[in-house]
């Protein structure tokens, strides 16, 4: 179990911050903690991201080896996700799906792209020890 | 306030899985959850983190736009991580020194890179309001 | 104790949003959640307060008896929040004080004034059981 | 998520206290704290509320931009309060309904008025995301 | 370590509830939750003692073997409700003192007595594994 | 809701400890903490309860004004405790029942008698809010 | 409750780290802490486990009077561990079965032992005031 | 973190029941939970120890490989139980002392024999981390 007190923070290229803004926000349902000239901060699903400005961006995104997301405890936090992104006509960049069938790691995920081609995963484990 | 029954995960590039293992493992001092043929996950600081086998590394690693790591909400557990860099001779990417002295935001913050040109940050905020 | 579960939510008029968002997130680090064409929604101190445009603002606002605001548990985040609004040059409507006391109600306190002359009030008891 | 030892306060005009403590004690099951000549103090659902003494009370009370309540995270709890109201015979100001059906934002949600014309409001978001 | 949502509840005889309101809210701080003919039910330290109107007191009242209070973790809870009984001038039963002094079991206690005669202690364990 | 760290105590009279022991532990499942030549003390679910040895017991038990017990906050730990009374053959005082029926204070209650007379009752509150 | 700060700590013989880890982390899904030449460190379902290298294991293993495992409270996390066990066919030393029907103490319960004869055993009380 | 939901469970040998109460519940202020004929299970610190009656004890006890104790998160709470087990002359089988001094996984840690030869240890980590 972690901290509740910690916060993870993570920090991604952006190429423009409107369109950060309105991805996680207007679209994913993020927060907005601050706004400066050259980055944002949010309050993503608990944790910290940040994206700042830059041109460094993935031209080739591919699903593997960089990703970030968040893994729900709770199965209707995952459908509800699900849900939000059908509904605001997020594209998924990989459906929902189910992998690792048969396994004892087998889960529920699903992928995102965002406006600077940082791909992001959620997910749901049917055994929640793991979820490390 | 995050919550504590969720993870949020990162996925990073991993030249080499043994030497992910060293320094985040036996150096860092995070648990391994779990290891397949070509990735390491980790239960890093409460949060999951995987490092999946490949050749996609930075080859210019810089401190921005990307890098990750935790936001401690007392400051002896930043601290106490300080103290473990040091004393097991971790090199400092960037040596812990306060930022934004006299601003709200201020913080004392320090950088270390993984041996995948990673760039890891760890934080502690005076005014906890500013871990967003 | 109050449920972490729960959340209170508080509807006040404002004349201009990117005033209230100005005052609200740029200056007392609140979080912006949602914008509409004719509300803002935030996280404000883990509750949430929605600015609702309206042209029935109070003319003549007086501290008594419409205000709202904190209560903190801990003094360190009472005086982080005055370091704040000081830093930001943040007006204070009524700087910080200390009322009643020599009763058990003795507490800090001070107020702010938002944009469309909303009344803020944040407020430290020495003793907690007085917080409701 | 909201930090259970912070306590949201709010304050609000209320021309005759012994009606106020019979709204809010009697019919809609809150705690009072403390009673002065002035103002009576309550624990609001694990929040303060104070009831000041005013004349100062809104003689056409809309919905908008003024009222204030609970969101609740659990539907049993807002299915109990509705109970209660019914059984209490707490008249409506506005029946429970569902709002913004078929978006993200889709809630439940019913009005009541305080003898002093102080509008509130109680809420289920079917995604706990939009609480905020 | 208790659980947070269940309660221990206390019914107690009172010869007169417009007294033992007044003693239990008014002077110690409790919240008043139900007001009913023949009793009134409170909020004690977040557990409830339901005081039932009756002729039943006690009419030599001694410490032992009848007493009930609240075990405080922390000694800033315990000196609070001794500034607090001092500054509303409730007698003391007894006073302040430390009891078994050099034994684990060391404590601070006091004691009061209601208008019904019940008597009430206060404790603090310096080591909290003697609080059962 | 109450601390979880703080905790209730209260202190009834028991004319035989043994018997006390064996009431308490050997049937209710209580927990014993410290054991002294005039009493005992329990963990009695979370909360402290010691049984003084003493002559003054009540020769005449009515189940008001003086009864002490808990209230759960989850129906199924109510059932357990009655499954647990009838399993070990501990004669019920009061047979479990619902109280209050139609009314918001409506719940499930059962009354027991330990063997120096003194009245435990256990409740069960359809509607949380009216634990207090 | 037990406090989710502290930690109980076991240390066992074992013969072979090696397949203490393959055991303990690669079967069983517990995470490893620290590696050092004489010994292994873990996370086991929270607590710590630690593998010391040694010849002193027991020859005849049987079930009592030594033997180790977790209690859980919710039957899910039974019910996703035998799942586990039989999915990765890490052998049962006995079966999941039913023990005690008909008491208060009925419990689920099954046993696995390690490759250094360690008997492990996990359980499910219907009530859970017996899992101590 | 561990889940203050679940319980650890350790089943060691025990010659004589009675001492073992003795040594556990009136020396070290465990809680007797159960009695058996064949057993006593114990609330050891929040988790569950249970001493079944054998003769399968180690006659040439050696703090290595066996022993289990608490590692303490705060360091009063270690210092508490030095105090207990000298006031109460509970002899130690390895005095108080600090261990891996100059390196991350300094502790302080001390060593108790139960009356079965059954070896205690209680540990204080500086680094909070290195606890498991």
């Amino acid at each position: 179990m972690r901290d509740s007190n910690n916060v993870f923070h993570l920090a991604i290229p952006c190429q423009d911050l409107d369109a950060a803004y309105d991805f996680y926000v207007t679209k994913l349902g993020c927060k907005l903690a601050r706004r400066y000239d050259d980055r944002i901060t949010l309050d993503f699903f608990g944790d910290q991201l940040v994206c700042h400005r830059s041109d460094k961006i993935d031209l080739d995104p591919k699903p593997y080896p960089r990703h970030f997301g968040v893994t729900f405890k709770e199965q209707r936090e995952f459908d509800a996700l699900v849900h939000l992104v059908r509904q605001r006509e997020v594209p998924f960049f990989q459906e929902p799906a189910k992998r690792f069938s048969g396994l004892v790691e087998e889960h529920l995920t699903f992928m995102l792209i965002d406006p600077s081609n940082n791909i992001l995963e959620f997910k749901y484990y049917f055994d929640s020890r793991m979820m490390y």
